[in-house]
């Protein structure tokens, strides 16, 4: 089923001499064991799963990837798991945040040996910086890193990155690209007019996949998305019939996937959605680091419930055995009918009604 | 020069049994006189240069056209000479939002005998509805207007309309579309997905230009776009190349045209910017009902002097005689060396340096 | 039972020879009869019971009294009928904002016939003004006048004015004060700590309720509290105590008047939860310009029966023939247990369970 | 100098039997040598001058101490040095948040072997968590921890903790206070309202030095003001004069050092104003974690000449040689002219004017 077929490659060379980044990168989630701990095994073989069915790389320790709620060492462990897994079948794109500068530089030197393609690195967070304080951060790391930058522009989480930033940042030739998670369309653009001019070479990957196709047809070079680690033949699939002129195609798939991304994004706290939902695909994630009070188990079910149906229309999964409601094909009824539904099953469970 | 060909009415028959609205539905500046009255000549003058120059509607009485600046009486006369004037040859869609209900359904009856298509009105603003409240408001004038009306969502200025809202609004045959200003994609996809499957006439326009090619790949009927307001052939030619399918070209001119429409957004306060922009194509507008200040004129005087040379380079006006900067092609650093030169000017003239 | 013994007048005279603004003036709601035309019978009634229940002062068209949903020559009534019911009784602040300066300042002209104390003057809504802007609006104001003005604002409405636009409107003497409906007492402090050095005679009035002691506390005038209008008597015993040194009552009576005006303000769109609990007061106000849909009509009878049971806990009414749930004397528990015995009331209504 | 009298103390008895926490609590800054490490000699004689000045206790790993700046070695020796140099003088209030739970009752052992008073923990940062996360992630920690737990909400960084979930935390022994850095008055009193009917031992800080004064009058029992760390006579001050009723004569102090507090919070990036500060104060604060541009040095030495005045002022520190610019005794005119004055500084450094 080995569908890989590294056309990610397609780039000019960027400043290290190296292939432009662009496809599609799956932000790893991370299984744990009963104990809580990293859940090697499980890992590697979602690794390879993912590999098989056709992402173009991988993005450990981002958003999706909890990194935050890792220790140092566990996140040095998640990227040697991965780079050794991959074992240069796709690149990796390892997330590489740490507490200060002189921290995320050493991360830095670990994941260039462990044979990672390049670094992605969330502007820093928990402090709202300026923008002048954000360059100074990223320049730092840009003047020392031993392997190539990617900038990580989460603003929902992080002090945002603002254009003229992201244009004086390209000016360094370890910075290779950015990632961009605001969904923002028309500031994805501001960005490529301002940088385009002086780095032709310059990667743009949208991180919101609610957006993927219209950011392709407008020229990024492709998406890190959480849902490619739930069905990645179909965030694959998106890719490649937007990247073959298939637009209308595209479009009605885009829109269908829609659903699937918004029931993971918003029935639960990020990223619980979209760990209920790769189990379903025969990966057991373990408990959250972020504990589930009891009535949020309760949700967890029944959106697992909702989501194995969603992921049965797609023909990803077999259709649960209870049936699934009847789909309008319209998304906002098929999900209040499904939430109604899940809701009054945890209200019986209560006893409550 | 009659350039304009009705294709506009490319779509199925509406509730009402019109023609669907799509194409570009220019939001209309209202140039003032001396007294600050409406200048009904330049009016005139104005509506017949739009027309001439391709726009596929006028969309009188909207945000870019100040209509909380003026009465209700002058509201009615803004309506009145547009559809006049107009004459059939393109649609007028009226802003027709007053006080509250009864008034505003006042106004759709006037609109509707003017000879409107139909009517917009934004969502209630100052106070910040509920759903619940927006859906009471926009039901009720559903259910009493005698003309056509399109729902206007603009989040930053008035309650937003979500898109469970729009849905059950979209039941009511007299609603026949949606003017979205929020220019976020995701959720411009995520309605089309909740009302296209019970109502394929229904007509989704943008009124956000800086996104207005990927909308149009994805699906949108139109826009009601400000930047139409000033070049309205540049608008017009996006949206000709787009629905060609010529996609890289329109890409390139969507992004070439972002400079002009953040010039005009963000280098004072909405719509002044537009306002100076239209006076450089022959309009005299007026002083603002909203004051400016001595340094904000300065400012203006500076701004102006930006679009000069903006507008110039897209020869839709003569370069200035005064030579414009030397332009890198890159739009941030064009800007800031446009604006240094603007900010120096102004010192020099108060004797700061 | 006529408390109002004028000593609201304590302050030293304004830019205008008058007395400085302080006290509780109440935004009044507006009662309307079966056709949705104002009540004068009843708004006079109502105006009476406040001023025998102690209010300082009257402040019609403002947020609370809904000044958008009425039109110009209705805003002008009402002020007339306030003037005219006071009769000197108490002073009359009166909103003022019309569509533009010209059309603002003819209301100022008629609110000074009229014989109102000031005008109050909303900040520009709608669109989002920089603060020259919002300068030079009020400057234009402030030079026109025949009558005070203060200041209002209300940045979840309207344009924010920050510290430096209220120091430089300050030097207007015609500026007599301001209205600040942030509830942020940091900024409180930081406007006073402005102003007060070139205007001792600034008049500031908070309307915030939740935070009416710690304002007063720090040197406030007075407040416009839309609660005042529902429990006059309360809110100027807190007024009359925080005055006289009894700070810990004053802390009390605060803290036990959260849960009314948190209910008031939450539990339905401002400021129906307001008109809803005025009528627990024996006045009929009608139904509102903005209409309810059936789901919002149940709830807001469950919402009158929780007001009624906290008024009767303040003796303002009697209790409920129903009787009221157990309170805890925990405002959250009591309102959970209130709100789920409303929606539990609403469900069996509808059949639900 | 030694005027600490463990006045703090003066609350009844909490959940574990101690001292209820109250008073002021200083939140470290961390002196850092010329290597970037903590210059432990430098902070030990910044802990001993802060208790001999009169803070109530210390406050390590705050937000002003960086905590997220630091690796996890680094912030236990934080604690270990402010406990050992204490020596009981003062107690300690440790921040203990780490990547995950199991890692953060791991530093609240330590904490609690290292002699800490408390822990406190500021709510899951990062990702924008809902109410029952952050209730289950302090559940966890409450059920666990071997000493007694703060909560710590300060929205603009981290995840807020809504009135309810306070409550809902409120139930556990462990839980003895929360710490809040909203700033937000009404809500404080919400709390109160909600937390001291089944908790009157529940300490409430502010860490919202604006507001120390009415907050202290409406009941709280103490702050965590990062400008004690720079001037701690000055907030023991504040604080002494409102527990001793000396209300007017705290509130004329209270509006004076507002100018101080908010000249070190919007000048630069937090906290880098304070450690500005401080330097004033005969403190060698080294360079910080996050690096300055050039431009942003010499706006530090701009704010470090601006702050040197301000200080002057309050007879903190020597006026410095070159004279300060004549005070209005204008908070904004007075900040104007002196932001003026730097700017004109910096411009002509770099020779432009």
């Amino acid at each position: 089923m080995a569908m890989n077929n590294n056309n990610f490659t397609n780039g000019s060379s960027g400043g290290s001499g190296k292939a432009k980044i662009g496809g599609i990168f799956t932000p790893n989630l991370v299984p744990l064991d009963s104990r809580g701990e990293i859940n090697e095994g499980e890992f590697r073989r979602y690794i390879d799963w993912l590999i098989d069915n056709g992402v173009h790389g991988l993005y450990p320790n981002g958003s999706t990837g909890e990194f935050t709620r890792f220790t140092v060492e566990e996140r040095r462990r998640i990227v040697a798991i991965c780079c050794d897994q991959a074992a240069g079948r796709v690149p990796i794109l390892a997330g590489a945040a740490e507490a200060n500068i002189k921290e995320t530089l050493a991360a830095c030197e670990a994941y260039a040996q462990y044979g990672a393609r390049a670094v992605a690195i969330v502007s820093p967070f928990y402090y709202k910086l300026s923008p002048e304080s954000v360059y100074s951060y990223f320049k730092e790391i840009a003047l020392n890193s031993p392997i190539d930058v990617t900038l990580y522009n989460i603003p929902m989480f992080a002090s945002p990155i603002d254009v003229p930033t992201i244009r004086r940042l390209a000016e360094f030739s370890r910075v290779i690209g950015i990632k961009d998670s605001s969904g923002d369309m028309g500031f994805m653009l501001r960005m490529m007019a301002a940088v385009q001019p002086i780095r032709p070479d310059f990667s743009f990957l949208t991180g919101w996949e609610a957006v993927l196709v219209p950011m392709l047809v407008m020229g990024v070079d492709g998406g890190t998305n959480a849902t490619s680690g739930i069905v990645p033949e179909l965030t694959r699939r998106l890719y490649d019939m937007t990247r073959a002129g298939q637009i209308e195609e595209a479009r009605v798939l885009q829109m269908r996937m829609l659903e699937l991304f918004d029931t993971m994004l918003y029935s639960a706290d990020f990223p619980e959605g979209f760990r209920t939902a790769v189990e379903l695909r025969g990966f057991n994630m373990g408990q959250s680091r972020q504990p589930l009070s009891p009535s949020q188990q309760v949700d967890r079910a029944g959106l697992q419930r909702v989501l194995h149906c969603i992921l049965a229309d797609f023909n990803c999964v077999e259709t649960p055995p209870e049936s699934c409601p009847i789909r309008t094909g319209n998304i906002q009824e098929d999900r209040v009918s499904q939430i109604t539904q899940a809701v009054l099953y945890k209200l019986r469970e209560q006893g409550v009604v």
